[in-house]
């Protein structure tokens, strides 16, 4: 399974964490809440298409070219400009939600690229200041 | 006290809650693991010059013509896109780190701008794509 993630934030560098919330009633939930590891995809602007397709119908995320099992087993998007692989550690439910704290135990550096980011219910990138 | 939190995500509408990660040896974090509410401000591309101030030295953040108190108490920035109003509800202590949980008790949307965004050690803001 995969989701869409705008909340994945650094929690520290030594060791490395990251923490990310979801919503315990997403479609994603009962896969996450059982998994050892997670595959965090950072994407750019070449992969907007693969971006909507993860934001859209759960059961049409994934095309079979788009991805590879690494060691452990997880599958791991190609073309993207990083992949973190995470170890949950702790989940913490609050309310209908929960936070989920990870120990990043590999990274991967994809291609280069302006960073994708949502704003305002559409995709933009950065512009730099003057 | 006030600090810079790149790490500001929702986390949930229903109640309104969101998270941030913050470092527990920051020379904020004896004021907040005391503190029962906090003001978060978003910033905008004419907040520039405050910005800096905030991620500098912690001594000097604050002008006295920056902020005023709320009705609870709580200082306010001025000129921000928007002001939040939190109440910290559970602080979970991951190493050396913390995840602060809180309701959103009141809001207060500011003056439209384009949003400040932090990226590759410099500020930026949005660029909308073709």
């Amino acid at each position: 399974m995969g989701f869409t993630a705008t909340s994945v934030t650094s929690l520290g560098a030594t060791p490395p964490l990251v923490s990310f919330n979801v919503a315990r009633g997403s479609s994603s939930w009962p896969s996450l809440e059982k998994a050892e590891y997670v595959a965090l995809h950072t994407l750019g602007l070449n992969n907007l298409e693969l971006a909507n397709r993860m934001a859209a119908d759960h059961t049409k995320r994934f095309e079979p070219a788009d991805w590879s099992l690494d060691a452990r087993g997880i599958p791991v998007l190609h073309g993207v400009t990083s992949v973190l692989i995470l170890k949950i550690r702790q989940i913490v439910e609050v309310e209908s939600n929960a936070v989920v704290i990870c120990d990043v135990v590999e990274g991967f550096v994809g291609t280069e690229q302006s960073p994708l980011l949502y704003h305002q219910r559409s995709y933009v990138t950065v512009d730099k200041l003057a």
